[in-house]
């Protein structure tokens, strides 16, 4: 084997070829564990190629488990050929087919994130040594709270000032600091109890959690995700909520998840715009539209509760990064989240519509299907004498990762994701549904 | 004014200079508020320079609010120029003298850190597409998890596996997944009243929080920071506080914070390690040793709090960015943090006798001032008929920064901290103090 590079090829990818070229040396143990990488001077008068894109390439494979750097003596290469090799005996648990078709997942479309882009706002934010140097401000950057003022201004008509706004690294995160300012207020009631994460803060402060009950102290909503197939509430009902809670003093809280995506309506006004600021806290997060790895979320505080707040303010660390945020906040300013937001809204449209032919195609007219206005699932209902345990089982064994709204007898309704999956593998992935829905064990 | 630029300098660097000569107009009104920015193009061919060298300075500028980029029309100068000479009437607030010397801060040394090897690890991290498209894992990257255990292991004698780390977003991100586990214990003893942060955290779950009581349900200790002058515990206490909870049931958590700035004796065994692992909960900290603006904190479950955290682990979202963890990961694995860690302490330790020296050199062998064995600060008290509030007012006017320890009439005792102050500071600087707190109002 021999490493042929295109020396053509643009700088940044080169190292990817040394990464790969070495990589299979050492899965094929031509490189056996235990056994010296070669040195980067060695190794860069060899190739031809600058230290720096031997070193990216050693940076990748160490970052990956290949090899490991031994101070002051050099890079050695890991067990991790003989792992991959054993490692069906040793995670038996997890021992399934490589997941070739995605139907559940919650990250973004590989292609429509500008890692580059991304990149280059990071690496301005890192070059700001004098701001890092310190904590950030407990309430997030202030800057990265003017921008975002302006943003729910523009986009979702929620009028507030910096002081208002508090930042997080995640929704948790956020309700961790609001759930202790809520006073005499211990009941909370959820549109439904898929929301773990959000009812678990709840529960552990000690707060009565309850479905659909409009009596409690507390309304959760997610008003542009009332379902997993994307319904979202409709104004009417968002203005008769509003009104039902100022008449009843109970407070709102929004989380606006994925209000980006509402495709077949004009965008639906926030509760927080509808009432006017009051008696409503505004949840907001940038997983779906950035990365889902970048940890940042704000909430947007009505006036009394901001008060409180200020009073406790320094008595909570800022969770979320301040490179990251500092990176955000230009991004935002410099349109790119716009834009981001428009791309991905045209994307999902796309391939949601796509998924649904796809699911007609292969299940036939008659389908049980639901869609909303919104998101970027719908929901699929199977006729199946398998229960989901059965149809799980061999949805992994055949690498389908499939994700359960609810059984019932003969009957199991599944929510397919768009998100993630090529639109090329939607009908192949319905056909191997199919297939695997009505065969016997 | 003209832009001469070294061209033999390092790249990396042109960029500023391009920044620097942009702000000097701007703050000068040379280029008036609401002027549009050359464009790149023209920009990068009238200075000679690269387009990416100018994106990089107008990058900069923006992130500093010096410009402001409008979508598809190019960048403009803000009115920060006017914000400047108006800024004192604004914030009226906090008009002060800007500060000179800082002997508050809990930021690290500007020159101890190696910003451009972190950088290159964000860099390599960013291009890991795959992993950052999705959500990270609840407990934090097992990669980094592992990295860790070794890691607690060598340097404090912590043994575990991964499964037994929780990664978050600082301390209090742990601890609100720490305190729903605790079950029937209630109440909470702390040695002071000084950790706000983890004391709010307790309080907000409803524990009775109580300080330097033995019969509390739970035991929180900072062994290597037991006093802001950096006292630590001895190991004698240590095995005894070991000891002691394990015949009465109670929970120790070890919040190992600074441990790693020891300076005067042996590195002191944690009580984890001590306790076989029995017991105690260990905490540890990244913002100390790195960025306090990197957001990386972690924990150590004994046994019994593995198994229930295990169970409720897929409820909690991580918290720290997952770019961040795969960097570090690799950074400690490159054995940088060894080295930095090395470094700080080095630096540290002489940093601290020199402000001791300097103490004394201004305010006589008779000052009182108490040390420890760690940390980055000592603490001086002065006699003196002003009080807190009149020092503190007095200080800023004067552009230092003052900490509290207490107060007595007569008397204030102060934290003076070095550590991100420069040594050829500390002398007027305790000038500075020494004679603001010995003229009237």
């Amino acid at each position: 084997m021999e490493l042929i590079l295109d020396k053509n090829k643009k700088k940044e990818h080169l190292y990817l070829e040394v990464f790969h070229y070495y990589r299979e040396l050492i899965m094929e143990k031509k490189l056996p564990p235990g056994s010296r990488m070669p040195s980067l001077r060695k190794c860069s008068q060899e190739l031809k190629l600058s230290r720096t894109t031997i070193e990216n390439a050693y940076l990748q494979l160490a970052a990956e488990g290949y090899i490991i750097s031994k101070a002051q003596s050099g890079y050695y290469v890991t067990d991790i050929a003989d792992r991959q090799h054993t490692s069906v005996r040793k995670t038996e648990k997890h021992a399934q087919t490589p997941c070739r078709f995605d139907f559940a997942s919650s990250g973004v479309d590989r292609e429509s994130f500008r890692f580059d882009l991304w990149r280059r706002y990071i690496k301005s934010a890192l070059r700001q040594d004098e701001r890092l140097l310190s904590y950030g401000e407990p309430q997030g950057e202030a800057d990265l709270r003017d921008t975002l003022a302006d943003y729910v201004r523009e986009r979702r008509n929620v009028l507030c000032s910096r002081e208002d706004i508090v930042i997080g690294a995640g929704i948790q995160s956020l309700l961790h600091i609001l759930c202790p300012l809520l006073g005499q207020r211990r009941t909370v009631s959820f549109p439904n109890p898929s929301f773990v994460q959000g009812s678990t803060v709840f529960h552990d402060y000690g707060f009565q959690v309850d479905y659909r009950n409009k009596d409690c102290d507390i309304i959760y909503v997610s008003p542009a995700h009332m379902t997993k197939w994307g319904d979202i509430m409709p104004v009417s009902r968002r203005l008769e909520l509003v009104n039902y809670s100022a008449a009843h003093g109970s407070l709102v809280i929004e989380d606006d998840f994925e209000n980006e995506f509402v495709y077949l309506q004009k965008p639906t006004p926030s509760l927080f715009g509808l009432a006017g600021g009051q008696n409503v806290v505004y949840l907001g997060t940038f997983s779906r539209l950035l990365l889902p790895s970048i940890r940042i979320s704000f909430m947007v505080l009505p006036p009394e509760l901001s008060v409180l707040y200020r009073k406790k303010a320094d008595q909570y660390n800022q969770t979320a990064s301040k490179a990251e945020q500092i990176a955000l906040c230009q991004f935002i300013r410099d349109g790119h989240l716009a834009a981001q937001t428009r791309k991905l809204k045209r994307l999902y449209s796309v391939k949601l519509k796509a998924l649904r032919s796809a699911v007609r195609e292969v299940f036939g007219k008659d389908a049980q299907i639901q869609t909303g206005a919104a998101g970027t699932s719908l929901a699929l209902t199977l006729s199946t004498t398998l229960t989901w345990q059965e149809l799980q089982k061999k949805a992994q064994t055949n690498g389908l990762r499939l994700q359960l709204l609810r059984e019932a007898p003969g009957k199991i309704t599944l929510i397919l994701s768009c998100s993630s999956m090529s639109v090329a593998d939607f009908v192949p992935a319905c056909k191997l549904l199919k297939d695997i829905s009505q065969i016997q064990n």
